[in-house]
């Protein structure tokens, strides 16, 4: 299994705080240690940082940690790699070009009897369920939608229906974003908060971190935080239930 | 104008060397100032390191330069933006998945009248003349060969042809790579090297550094590098002329 981050924010907003008690499960406090990624968004571009490394050892992941890249729009992956062997195509998160907009994914869960899912328009590069399953909901979307909709929500809704049908097949918690909106749909294990103001601290679970967010912040800030597992002990995170979405746009829930 | 490097290797390479050059010119002893890009492939998969930051005082350049990453198929870029404004979805390299193989691709020169490039498969994100004719490539080869050809040369080799079209419209210096194959195109500004044993030492131009590759190499290693302007004041590039196109593979012309 795989650790999902996510970050949806009305204003750009470094993800430090939350990237360095993901990176512990990555080999250290939690055993995913096959690889970890994180895409930003800024503007309509994006950048990925990955790697095949364990992130906790990773010289990468120690920038991505001290250089605090803002954005409003974050989707982050630690793997432990259970279909598909460890190397750099079988990475999260992935990204693909729709309507000459970034959609990037990252996947937690296992799937069975899969092969049925075949893709024209998107290939995947890897061998990895996930990367199968992102290339056939982009098919699935493209299919339906050949040009970009007004309405983007309705976009992110389809895809949650979509995954219904992945869900199906097996454990399918994932995260989807155009860099606007962020999707998070849940199998059995996924989590988020929303913290707005009043803003007070936060203590991650796994690092010796505390954050006052009123410290970090201005009044009007919102943003929102999605993690297979809590990443704090002293906030109160949702947890998301069989079959759930959570559509997020500017930190809000839609 | 920008700067491009491009690099094909028959082992495992670090780039790091021929990198510190590049970035000087970014910014420093050149005026490239408007953002830097750099893909580095590993087997089938590939990864992006960019920034809108002047490459000579940017962070994630300072990594990039101080640790080795290892790969036979290297295309770097600075910017000195000329159409599209400096932003990340402007920043090049540029990279989108055909037939399930990631394709890497970086522009030197300015194009003129090119609106009537008009892609409808690949979409450009941002709106540089540069990333529309990497559209315009991709979908004249996927056009072209709707499945991966067993002789990906040949894909080149169109692709070479496809430039003379777009030299027609303005400069176009072009690296292009599916991590294999790596094609140099020349409209006015592209030398290369191909570096094999005796190997001997290289000074850099634009930074106060000189490397002896024969205590980086083994006998057997071959590597090309490619750049708009010689790097080295030691050795010897070969100048491409206009309309000229190189292929490479495992660091060798074929």
């Amino acid at each position: 299994m795989c650790e999902l981050l996510g970050m949806s924010a009305n204003v750009p907003t470094d993800i430090c705080f939350s990237f360095s008690g993901l990176l512990e499960r990555g080999g250290n406090t939690g055993p995913h240690k096959d690889g970890w990624g994180i895409t930003f968004y800024e503007g309509k571009g994006c950048r990925t940082f990955k790697d095949p490394e364990p992130s906790y050892q990773s010289e990468i992941a120690k920038l991505v940690k001290a250089y605090p890249i803002k954005s409003v729009s974050v989707i982050s992956h630690i793997r432990q790699g259970n279909r598909g062997r460890v190397c750099l195509e079988n990475t999260h998160p992935f990204t693909r070009e729709l309507w000459g907009r970034e959609i990037t994914y990252a996947h937690n869960g296992q799937l069975s009897n899969y092969h049925d899912l075949k893709p024209q328009y998107y290939r995947p590069v890897g061998n990895t369920d996930s990367e199968l399953a992102f290339c056939w909901l982009l098919d699935k979307i493209r299919e339906k939608y050949p040009k970009r909709p007004s309405n983007m929500a309705s976009v992110f809704r389809y895809a949650a229906k979509l995954s219904h049908t992945l869900r199906e097949k097996g454990v399918f918690n994932m995260l989807l974003t155009d860099g606007v909106f962020v999707l998070a749909y849940c199998t059995n294990n996924l989590h988020y908060i929303t913290r707005r103001a009043p803003f007070g601290k936060a203590t991650l679970i796994d690092a010796d971190m505390v954050v006052d967010f009123n410290e970090e912040t201005t009044p009007n800030d919102v943003v929102t935080v999605i993690a297979t597992r809590p990443l704090t002990n002293d906030e109160r995170w949702q947890k998301m239930q069989p079959g759930e979405f959570a559509l997020f746009k500017m930190g809000e829930l839609i």
